[in-house]
Formats: structure tokens, sequence, C-alpha cells
């Protein structure tokens, strides 16, 4: 019966990545794709390609066939702001420049048009899953579903006036009709709530804006213990430390995400092993801000769940989690002086079923197998800088980038193909974000 | 005159980065290049295009032109070897898997088909200019005048049997006949004397082989201060340290390139300064290899000049120095907790003039200047990653790839256009060098 209804795509060819349990890899496989979700999984002398029918075959020959990415951590509006403040301190860059910024200049079309742009950007560079907070978030995930891509999209919440929402005092309720107006409307799209720090929102806010998003099943991410200067200021207000504190409040659980966690002890390790709380890994952001280097092999080696994330580009510059998974694997050897904490393997599952597992999504993405939705990738090994091939891992982290990824799938739909986005106008998306820039750059 | 004889290549439109002393940026400049060498820059309102004649024009709008990067510091033969030993420690990769794999598989011909695989990867990249040290040197040279490239190739010296050299004591007298033959042979060629580290060569081996560069007006090269396992040994035999110990040698001056100088103290950085020694900086390597960071925002204050070097693939994995240079602008700030050490500008000087002026070569390359020699290159920044642009600088360094690239013109000549090389048989390239990476692959 399956042999017979034809796959909407069938893929021959290259060696395949699982990424899923056994971590097995198969040479020349067929992968069969209906319906958005992966059917058949097989080995090509198992199962001859010719005796499936497919509206559609694409050939992976000299290709390594991969989840796609999972970008646990993103500001995708902020592509707008890309390289507009480098090589400041970070409470500069965030209060002098960053947030007068977007008081100005954030509004729902900037949020659409730089969502969109760093979307292309994403898929060109492999990414298929990403986790954003912001403001207008709506038009991000309006974005999402428009592009085609995969995310969890997090309206972001402060308790000051943020550039979409004034009053603090309704957040609540635009929390609540935020899920609303997001829950089961595309199967792309899942919403989440954002609290962007424990400095910046109240214990009120952190903690009823937990309790909308548990009675929502959704995840419930913030910023945390990112800097000294955050550590100071929790301990100066509440007399502990971030992740602390928010264990305290009780907001830890299996679906919140700590971001950044560069300044945590072994007792908040602990902490966010025993509550299953996740983590997102951005290390290209730590450093470009100058903020300290977390912990990331502790957390693996007590069986916290992390995953990677660029964060926005105004601190990364790019959203290439090839880029990012190679400095995760380097920066962590230097930091702790021993070249083998971190290898590749680990860093390439920390961008794929380690994210999916951060979303709460490793049912659905991650991995490569039969009834998982088809996200996945193509990386041409076909390169000067990747040749020769010993080991396929050490080439995905440590010498490919995302400029080697030639095609990608999503929900079952082929988004580009040949590095060209099929479904998207790429010339009028950066053509209205370079308008954007322009106004930023002229301050009007 | 000058106006009515035609230039080999004439380039018109795009935003010209000339790194000159005056870091001035023409946009829609006008570039005349005729026998080798930049005649004419300037701006295209001053001078139109329309009044120069060319055997060939290149169009530059959307990009940014600059000069061709400079890559300090390579093993290229090792490109043979990219991803063959991960995640290990660096004595333990070093002895137990490069050295033994090189006694066996570093032939004449591996070290011709390795360079021309890594040379073809870094002009893609944008790397004009090398610094390679190696054995079978004279395979290194043979192939950047084959390739087109510009480079400093180092016949390297150890003082036990090397796969080219079984008698150290005969190392004065092939020194001696390495320069003799490379010297004066072609303007893309100068060739150098590489003395492995100070713990694997004996004292006499550094002296005498430093009076022969000196004799030769060679570049002296070493890697110096890379781990503390090097600090511990050179203090256990000599009751010094790596730097120091050069020092009371006597050769440390202008010509010296100190590769690595990670383990550093503030004595020997005045070392450095008097004597002008160069260094070599290879963030990326030193990271993988968990060696340590090199003290380079101090050496900087100190008007040490500091040039950016990959190192060979098998420590680093790629060639790109453009992610050598967001590394090294990231590394620093976050292993000083100071987002303002190392900007953007500074990196790309470092990538660029920096390294012209580690190889002495700063009268002919480095900058974009009349009378320099024609090596330049164009990057795309009509890419979604590189949208909008608000500073030039911050794109090159903390969002592009060497993907970007499009052009790559060395010493006059044409060797890239729209990512093909124009007279190298790449596929050819990669197909030699699989053959080796199976034989390695194999044990055979």
């Amino acid at each position: 019966m399956e042999n017979t209804t034809p796959f909407d795509i069938l893929i021959t060819g290259g060696t395949l990545l699982t990424m899923s349990g056994a971590m097995e890899i198969i040479d020349n496989p067929v992968i069969g794709i209906r319906n958005g979700r992966i059917v058949v999984v097989e080995k090509g002398d198992d199962a001859p390609a010719a005796k499936f029918t497919a509206r559609e075959t694409l050939n992976a020959t000299g290709c390594v066939i991969l989840p796609g990415l999972v970008n646990t951590h993103n500001h995708l509006p902020m592509a707008c702001f890309r390289g507009l403040a480098d090589d400041l301190p970070l409470m500069e860059w965030l209060h002098d420049r960053m947030f007068p910024t977007e008081a100005k200049y954030v509004n729902r079309h900037m949020v659409y048009d730089g969502s969109r742009l760093a979307m292309a950007e994403m898929i060109l560079s492999g990414t298929t899953t990403f986790c954003d907070g912001y403001f207008y978030e709506s038009g991000v995930a309006q974005a999402a579903i428009d592009m085609g891509m995969r995310g969890v999209v997090s309206q972001g919440f402060l308790d000051f006036a943020t550039p979409d929402h004034p009053d603090p005092s309704k957040n609540i309720r635009i929390a609540e009709s935020f899920i609303d107006k997001w829950k089961d409307r595309s199967p792309l799209i899942s919403p989440a709530l954002f609290c962007h720090t424990p400095y910046t929102c109240t214990a009120e806010t952190l903690i009823t804006l937990k309790q909308v998003a548990r009675e929502g099943h959704c995840l419930y991410i913030s910023h945390v213990a990112e800097t000294q200067d955050e550590t100071r200021l929790i301990r100066e207000r509440y007399g502990t430390t971030s992740i602390r504190y928010l264990y305290q409040l009780g907001v830890l659980d299996e679906r919140t995400i700590c971001v950044h966690a560069v300044w945590v002890d072994e007792e908040e390790l602990d902490m966010l092993r025993d509550t299953d709380a996740k983590v997102s890994h951005n290390p290209e952001s730590n450093m470009k801000l100058a903020v300290g280097v977390a912990p990331v092999p502790a957390m693996l080696r007590k069986g916290i769940t992390v995953g990677l994330g660029t964060d926005g580009c105004a601190s990364n510059n790019d959203l290439d989690l090839f880029r990012e998974m190679g400095t995760a694997a380097r920066l962590h050897k230097v930091a702790m002086m021993d070249p083998t904490v971190l290898d590749a393997r680990t860093a390439l599952s920390m961008a794929t079923i380690g994210g999916a597992r951060v979303l709460g999504m490793e049912d659905r993405i991650g991995s490569i197998e039969p009834g998982k939705c088809a996200d996945l990738i193509f990386v041409n090994m076909d390169k000067p800088h990747l040749t020769p091939l010993y080991q396929v891992y050490s080439h995905l982290v440590y010498a490919a980038s995302g400029a080697d990824v030639t095609t990608a799938i999503i929900n079952g739909k082929l988004l580009m193909k040949d590095r060209k986005l099929l479904h998207a106008d790429l010339e009028d998306i950066m053509e209205k974000v370079r308008k954007i820039g322009a106004m930023i750059a002229d301050n009007k």
C-alpha cells in the first residue's frame, strides 16, 4: 500500500546522518516523504528507489543529508540592526543603543520584514526550526507561515513600556490572547512566552506569565544569568542569584528555556537538572558581548538538555548555525584547556536533536526517522574545504559553513534547491530591509 | 601617457577599502592594474572609467573591494589530513597521530597535491598570500607558481629525521640550497626557514639556521610558546621560557615570526617589541587544540606587529580567514571580558596590512595603493546575511565568510571570477587529494 501511493518527495543517494538514538549513518539511503512526514528511511540496497514513485525525486549524491538545524534562541526582527552597534559593553549596547533604537523603529512592518530576511538567511544556511522572542511577535509568526519555516514564536514581555505594549499591567491578557491566536493555527507555529530577564520583569510577572504558559502548554523563555552585572543586580534586589531566584519562584520546569545560563554555579546546575529546565547556549553572542563562557560541558555531564542558538543579529551578527557549532566545539576546549570536552558529534547533536529536545519537539523534529516531520537539509561535501573526507561530523562542525547547504525541506516542502529559495522573493525581502536600514542610519 | 596605455584590468564600481594608512574608503572607485601592479586608484567621479582603456573590465557593483587576505601561518600540505584526528590533546594529536602519519604519507606528490587543494580553498575564500612551513617545501613553492598564488615558502627543520631529510646534520646545507633555489625564481615566491619549535630543534640548529636566514635576507619562522607543556619542557631543559630562550639565543629580530606566542609574559612581550619580532596569531587552532589564548590585545597595545593565520587543516580545519577574523575579534572579547579590546577594523587590519607587515611585505601587499602588487578581492555584499549594511568592517568580520568572495586577483592576474577558478582544474585537484585520503584511511 505504502509503496504504491507516490511520495511527495523521494530522496536517493548521498550519506544520511539520522541523528537518531543509534546515530545511524546510512550510505546511499532512500527517504520517502509524504504529507509533510518522513514515511520511509531505508538503505538503497535494501529498497531500490525504482520500487517507489514520487512527484519529485532529489538526488543527494555527493551530499550529506541531515536533520534541519534547530536554532533555540533568536530575535529575528533584529536582523534589521545587524552591525549597527558592535564592540560595545553589553549594558551600553543594550540600554544606550538597542533599547532606544527599538523604541523608535520597531513596529509591525519592521518585525515582519526583518523576520523574513532572517528566515531567508536561516533557510539558506540549513536551519529549519527557530525559537524566537521579540515584540509584535505575531509578525514573526506570519512571516514563518509565509516563508514555510517551523518556529516557536514567543511574545516578549518586560515590566516597562515596550514597542508594542505601552502598559505592562496588561501583560497577562496580552499573553493569553497571543497563545489563543497562534495555538493550532498552523503546524509550523508554536506560540510561547518570553520574559526578557529576571531583572526587567518583576517576580509577579515572571510567576503569572509562567502560569499562563502552563495553562496553554507553552514554552516559557527567559534570558537568565547572562552577565555578571545581572548577577550583581539580582543579588542586590533579591539576595540570591538568577537561576536560584527563578527556582525559588517556581518557574523552572521542563517547558522553561534558560537562555545563556553563563553565570551558574554547581547547585544551580542541579536545579536545572532536577526541574528538567532547558538551556539555550549562544556562544558567539556570549563571546562578542564579552559576557563569559557558559559551563556547557558540565551541563551535558549532568544530563541537562542544551541546544544551540545564534541569538539575534545585533549580537552575533549572522544566523549561521554551522559556525555556531564550530565555535561551541572550539570555545569550550580552550575555556577548559581540554580538547576532549565537546567533540564534533556532540556539537552536531546540540544543533539537531538536542535543540529539538530544548523545544520539547523531539517527537517531531531533530532526527530523520519514519514518522517525524520532514525537516531536512543537504550539505554539499564536494568542496575543496571539505576534502578529503575522513569523518563527516568533523567536517560539518569544523569546516563546513551554512553556504555549503544546497537543499532545505521543511514540513515536507522543498524550500531551497541548488541554493535558490523556491517560494520567497529574496531580492524584495532584502530591499525592504535595506530601506529600514537606511531610515535607521539616517536617524529618520 | 599612463591613460593611453591600456590597463590589463580595470575595476569600476563597488566600495573600496584601501586599508592604507588613512584607511580611506572610496565609493565607486576606479582601479587600474598593469603588469601585476596597481597603477591607478581614484574616485570614479574624479576619473570616469570611460577615460581609460583596458583589456578586461570588472564591475564590482554590490561588492566591497579589499586587499587580498594574508594568512601568516600554515602547513598547506596538511590539507590531506583535514579531519583525520580531532578532539585530542595536542601532544597526543601531534606525537601519536600527526608525526606517524607524516612519516608514512608525506612525500613530494602529497605535498604538491595537498598544497594545490589548500591554495584552491584559499583563493576561493579570499586569501591571496600565505606563509607556509612544511617538508618538501619546494613542492609548495611549485604549487604556488602553478596556482598563481603569492607565498612565503619555509622549508621545515627539526633535529630528528623528517619525511624529506633523514639526517639533521645536513640541515644547514639543505637550508642554503633551498634559499638559493627559490630566491629570485618568481615574483610570487619568497623562500624562508621554519624551525619547528624551540624544543624539537637544538640551540645550535636554531642559531645556525637563523644565521643562514640572515645571510639570505629571509624570514625565519618558529612555533613558539604554543602550549604549557612546551613552557614546562623549555624550563626543565634551559631554566627559562620560550621567548626568553629565543631572545637569549639572539634569533629574534624583525625577520623572525613567532607563531602562536600564547604563553608569553609581560617581559617577553617587551622582548618581542624591542627586537621587532613578529607574531602570527592562530585563534581557531589555539582553541581547537585547547592550548590557551594569546595576549593579542596586549601585543597590539605595545606596538608588536600581529597577523592572523589559520594554521594547518589538521588543527583548524579550514583555511577561511574571514572566519578567523570573526573568531579573533570574539575570542579576545570574552577572554578579557571586555567587548572593546579588539574591534572589527583591527581584526581586518590584522588579516591584511598587519599580515603584510608580519611577512615584511608591506611595501608590496596588504593595502590597495598605486605602486603595490595587484592582490585584491571582491566580496559580494548583496546577500541576506550581509543586509542591511551600516558598517562594512563589521560585516566583513562578524557576518561574512569566505564563500562571499566572488573575485580574486593576484599579482595582476584574475584567478577567480564569479567563484570559479579560472586557471586550475579544481575537480582534478580534489580527486588527487581524495585518493591520498583514501590511502591514509585504509592505512595503506
